[in-house]
Order: structure tokens, then C-alpha cells, then sequence
């Protein structure tokens, strides 16, 4: 474990740098094709470099670095996840994954260790899907399912996808032939921190995810009648925004029902948006996660009918376009055992914990086995300036996915 | 009345050119100390020259033409409305009651009439409060109600009121100097389209107004704890948009409880904003009015009592501060009846009907007596691109507030 704190403490180091990057002054905010992307990607780039792999970016906006092993141009075992964040967002949630992997790669070469197998590690430019709503676009590319339709997307100043990747200096019509082939892919293996509550409760340091949650998103456009906030009665109102509202306390209640189930409106945008106007529409999303399948198709019946009795109701137009609806990702079980396996051998306690949140391994999963190692935050915070970890934190998860790695057994 | 068509049509004209000069390309939209502002103040002061009259900006970003009477320097009867306007507004909003303004001028300068008081008419910078949160700033000002403390409000790109004012050539330390004596004021009367159903349903297209409904406005910082959508379960949430949508809903049901109420949030901007994040800040406003003093004062206990037991029970910050508190206005008897003679006198029939929304005259009664024409709108359809009037209806308002100033008796 010492030998990973120096390591864990440039892992740090780095972090703090890629966090310099942000399109806003105060907090950390760094969009999918900004500037602050490109910034960030060269510094990855460098760094996969300085650890001895060639590195580059791909049509899809991913900075790609590798090292081969006994055949050149062979199967990899790709340790991958993201560089781009949220909107005033903490600076260790995807970035912590991709300089651990390049930490672990500059560790086997510091040691003069050559694994038989290729190793890439894969920084991901869109995970979260902050401006195309567009989430894991970088990994589903990689693993061939990107939907060309999604260039079509437009961020808030009315900028398409197919235009931003141009301006960008990427050809959005290279994207398809990214996808790597499954057989020439040993495995995806993603560090990333928790995010939530559970490895603090448990006074762990790192642990071994069994499943991603299962997901769905929804952008909803509620469409009304805007008017004078003065003159028009109440009971004459078509009020998009009171329909929003609506919608919001419902998905709270529905996702209250039971346990292990989430529902978040984390997204509001009012038109016209004046104190004195009654609003004509609202744009929102719904946001839903469900522990199994059979419990999201459930959770999002439930929410569709509550929101078309809701527009029925109120006269107002409540239009839900579906964006995600991603199936629970099970992590497999020989790579979790591989993973308990790094944890013991370096003297952790193995335990097992379910993600709440999407990562880019549920992508991955559509053409690899994957597997993910997750690091404790600090009090389940993320998504938030105050997400924290420790160095000693950082050491163990580095320390488990150089073992993993120095350790890894191909799939038989 | 036919003498007032050709008027009404250069006044329908006029108009199409003042909504010409909009800062969104599609719709209107128009706020106080914008390019736009600038570019209708110099249409408006043109057309109240060519009218014969002096005109001018004052410090508080106001268009004032005057034409003297009998005794140059003498007291003049005001005739004003508003030229800013709510986004995405229709373009008669205010605009109509100063177009109308200079057009009885114009009238009277072509007839060669010349009344013994002096008229102004007065095209107020900031009636909609749209940039600043500064409902009524021009024709406070012009009463001598400005508050210096307004210089620090800031725009949604952080420029404070005083370096916007600075920016647009005007000095707001000059602001309290333009405040009129009551002495210097005859009377203040208002010409505005209805923005509500009334006039409509009497099939009339001028009415009188008696009253402005009294009015509260709040805006409310929300103040939770964001976290990720994913991963933080819903009991530990602190989800200040879900506080919001309550209060949202609580001031809907607030307002219909009792006829003549209305209560509308019209504004809602959260932080961070995005799809999977539990929202950590909203800011909101919430609009009251009612059409008494006591109604009013009611109808804001019982909406604090409920924002407080909100925040409690949520563990959510909801921080209100109180922007507008306007009592109601009542129209001075005797502008009232001279108004119903002037309808009378052009062939209409004397109708009076109080108002919803606020208008200038609220602010200008702190120094004179005032009154108000309301000119029917279709479908009571206002702050909307749908918002329209006919010419027959301009004609008809344009015809009454020429009779009134033409046979106008100060108060005795």
C-alpha cells in the first residue's frame, strides 16, 4: 500500500489540475466539446504518454492511451471512465478513474512489468450528458452503439452535436467506426468513487460493484397557456409550470413508495420565465432508478399515467420523450471475483455494494464483461464542489487495480 | 370617432415599428437600459417632436415630451404609459398608452387647439421590472419613490442597476432630481389595453378605470442539498426544487380559494440544473394580488405560514424577501367621471371596470390624482404575442383621452 501513496498523491495532484478546467469561474463545470474538454484532454494525454503508452483522441471526443502487450495490436483489457462533469460538480467523479488507470500503467513500467495483454485506459468525454443530454455517448461509441439521430441534439444556445463535434475539429461521421470489436476486448474495468454512503457506513476504503441500477430518463415539455400574472383568474389558467410542479411532487411520492428506488426533476426551464407572467411551457426532466428491471418498467408506468392524468386534468400538454432506459448492468462475476481477490491482496476486507448511479461500464457491458471498483467519498457526497476523498483512499484504489491488473486472468 | 381612424392607423404602425426592436430574434422582448430601449426611446421622442412637442430622456431612462399651455413652466396634466416589455410580450402592452398619448397631441396640434395647462407625455423606461426585479422604476422615480438601494439589484449577467444606468449614458446619482411637485402635476391618466376579459364580454372597446388591484411579490431563495440523482436516497434528500414545486402548488391553492385572488410563481431558476442532479438551489418569485388591502394582507400570511411550514418540514432554506408590496389604487371620482363623458362623447358607452395587473398610475398616485382608459384586447390575452387590439378599438381609446384632455377641468 505505501508504494501507491506517492502514486495516489501525483493522482491527486493531477486532479487538482484537470480541475483548473472549468467554463465557469466559480466551481467546476465542464461540458462535453468545450474548450475546457480539449484543455483537459491534452493534459490526459501527456500524462498517458509520459506513462509510456501511445495516446490520442477518437471521433467521439475519448482520449485514448495504450500499451501493448506480448502481440501488438491484440486483445486489451481497457481501464476506462470520464472527464467531463456536471454542472458545479466535485473534481474526483469520473477524472479519479482515468488517472488511476494511468497511474497503474506508469506503475508496471516504473517496475519493468509487462503484462501479456494489451492495457488502454480510456478518458470518456461525455458520461453525464450535461450539454446534449447525451449521457455516456463517449463509451457508447466505443462499444458501437452510438445513434447518429443524437447529432441532431442541440445544446442551450441552439448549437447541434453534428456542429460542435465539426467545430471541435472531430468528424461526427467517423464516429461509427470507432466501436471496437468484442474479441478485441478482454474486459472493462472502471475505478470510480461511490457517490453515496454506503463504503463510510462500512469503514472501507474500496469495494466491488455487483450491479449498475437500471435507469430512465424522460425530458418532459409541458406546454400551456402564458398569460397576465394580474388578470387572468385562477380558474381560466392552463399554468405549465403548476403542471411541472405537479409532476415533480409525484415523481418524489412514486419513488418514495418503495424502497431503493429514486426519483429526481433536477432540470426546470420556464418560458417566458417572468414574475408576472403565467408560464406557457416548461421543459423538465425525470429522472428514474430502480434497483431491477421489473421495478423500473413499474416506477416509470406508474409516473407516464400519474403525468397523463395530470395533463388531463389541468389542460396543459405534458409531452414525455424518453431519453435513457437503460436495463441493470450486472457486473460479471468472474472480474468481481478478480476484484475481492485485489482488494485482499492488498490488505482490504472484500465487500460487495450495488451503484445507484450510471457509469460508462453499463456501455461497455454491451460489448465486454465489465467490472467496477468503487472508492469511499466523503459523507455519499458527489455531484456537488464538496465531493471528497482521501489520499490514503485514492492509495487503496490504485493499489487494487494494479493488483487487478498485474493479476488479471482473461475471461477462459 | 372616423377623424381618429387615420391616427389609429399611424399609431397601429407606429407600433409594429416600436416591436421591431426586440433582443430575442423571435417574439419581443424588451428590457429596461437594453440597445432596444435606446433604439424605441429615439423613435418615441422623434415622433413627439414631430408632434410638436420637446422631448427628452430623463436620468431614470424615461421619454418625456411636453407642450406648454397658457403659462410656459405651468402645470401640466401627464399622460404616460410604458415602453419596456415582458419576454415573449405582445407589443400594445404599454406602448399603446404612450403611441396614444402623442397621438392626442398630434391631434390637437392639427386642429390648432391649444388648452390653457401644459400636456406631457411620458414613455416610462421600466414599468415590467423584467431585468432588475424593478417593477414600476420609471414612474417611481418620476414620483419621487425612487430607492437608491434598487442601484445594487442585478441583472441574470450580474450587472448591477447602477453600472447599467452608467452604461446607458444616464446618471442615477441624477435619479431623485427628476421627482415632480404635486403642484406641478394636474392630474395623471393612463390609456393601457385591458390585458384581461371584461371589456370583451360587454362588448365595449373603452372602458373606466375604478381601482388597481393591491399587490405582493416575493422572491424565495430555496436552499437544500444537491447531491447525486442516483445514489442519495430519497429520506436523506433536502431537494430544493421539490420545495419549490410545493410552494408552487400551496400558492395555486391559495389563490383559488377565494374569487377575486390570483397568485402565480412564474419564475423558477435552479441550480445546478441538470438531469441527474438533486437540485441544491431554486430561486422563485411569487406574485399576489387581490383586490382589497385586507385580501392582500391575508393572502400573504397564509402563503408565509405555509412557505415556513415547508421549509420545516423539508429541512429545505426558504428564504423570503419581499420586492412589491403595492396597496390597492383607487381612480380620483372626478378623472373617473370626465373619463365616462369623454366615452360618451365619442358614442360609447360609459363602462367602468377595475384592474389586475399594475400600471404606472399605481406609482403616480403618490403624487397626483389619476385615472385610467382601458381599451379592450382580444381574448384578454396579454404579456403574449397573441396579445392584439383592433384599429376600430385604438380609434376609439385614442378619440376618449383626446375628448378628456380637450375638455379636461383640474380638480377645483
Amino acid at each position: 500500500m505505501n508504494a501507491f501513496l506517492g502514486l495516489a498523491e501525483q493522482a491527486m495532484a493531477r486532479l487538482d489540475r484537470l480541475a483548473e478546467h472549468s467554463e465557469l469561474p466559480d466551481g467546476l463545470t465542464r461540458r462535453f466539446l468545450s474548450p475546457e474538454h480539449r484543455a483537459v484532454a491534452d493534459l490526459v494525454a501527456g500524462w498517458m504518454r509520459d506513462a509510456g503508452m501511445t495516446a490520442a483522441m477518437d471521433a467521439a471526443g475519448n482520449v485514448v492511451g495504450r500499451t501493448e502487450g506480448a502481440v501488438p495490436g491484440g486483445p486489451a483489457l481497457i481501464i476506462g471512465s470520464h472527464l467531463d462533469t456536471v454542472r458545479d460538480a466535485g473534481k474526483y467523479d469520473g477524472m479519479l478513474g482515468v488517472i488511476s488507470g494511468i497511474a497503474c500503467v506508469q506503475a508496471l513500467r516504473d517496475k519493468g512489468e509487462r503484462p501479456p495483454f494489451a492495457i488502454e485506459v480510456v478518458g470518456f468525454g461525455d458520461e453525464e450528458g450535461v450539454r446534449f443530454q447525451s449521457t455516456l455517448l463517449g463509451s457508447r461509441a466505443l462499444a458501437g452503439d452510438f445513434d447518429p439521430a443524437m447529432l441532431r441534439a442541440t445544446d442551450r444556445d441552439g448549437v447541434d452535436l453534428r456542429q460542435a463535434f465539426l467545430d471541435f475539429g472531430l468528424d461526427p461521421d467517423a464516429i461509427p467506426a470507432i466501436a471496437r470489436a468484442p474479441e478485441d476486448v478482454l474486459a472493462y474495468v472502471e475505478l470510480h468513487i461511490e457517490q453515496g454512503p454506503v463504503l463510510e457506513d462500512e469503514g472501507l476504503g474500496v469495494g466491488t460493484v455487483t450491479a449498475i441500477a437500471s435507469m430512465a430518463r424522460f425530458t418532459v415539455y409541458a406546454e400551456g397557456v402564458a398569460g397576465h400574472a394580474g388578470t387572468v383568474p385562477m380558474r381560466l389558467r392552463h399554468d405549465a409550470l403548476a403542471a411541472a410542479a405537479e409532476c415533480a411532487l409525484m415523481v418524489e411520492r412514486r419513488a418514495k413508495a418503495a424502497p431503493g428506488l429514486v426519483g429526481t426533476v433536477g432540470r426546470f426551464k420556464v418560458s417566458p420565465g417572468a414574475t408576472n407572467v403565467i408560464p406557457g411551457a416548461v421543459e423538465f426532466n425525470i429522472d428514474l432508478r430502480a434497483p431491477t428491471d421489473a421495478d423500473r418498467h413499474a416506477l416509470v408506468d406508474a409516473v407516464l399515467a400519474d403525468v397523463a392524468a395530470i395533463a388531463e386534468r389541468r389542460g396543459v400538454a405534458l409531452d414525455c420523450h424518453k431519453t435513457i432506459d437503460e436495463p441493470a448492468c450486472q457486473c460479471a462475476p468472474w472480474i468481481m471475483d478478480q476484484i475481492d481477490a485485489a482488494i485482499a491482496a492488498t490488505g482490504g476486507r472484500p465487500f460487495r455494494l450495488a451503484s445507484g448511479a450510471g457509469h460508462d461500464a453499463a456501455a461497455m457491458a454491451r460489448i465486454t464483461d465489465v467490472g467496477m471498483i468503487f472508492v469511499r467519498c466523503r459523507d455519499g457526497i458527489s455531484h456537488n464542489p464538496l465531493e471528497q476523498i482521501t489520499v490514503q483512499d485514492a492509495a487503496a484504489g490504485i493499489a487494487t487495480l494494479s493488483s487487478f491488473i498485474r493479476h488479471f486472468e482473461p475471461r477462459p
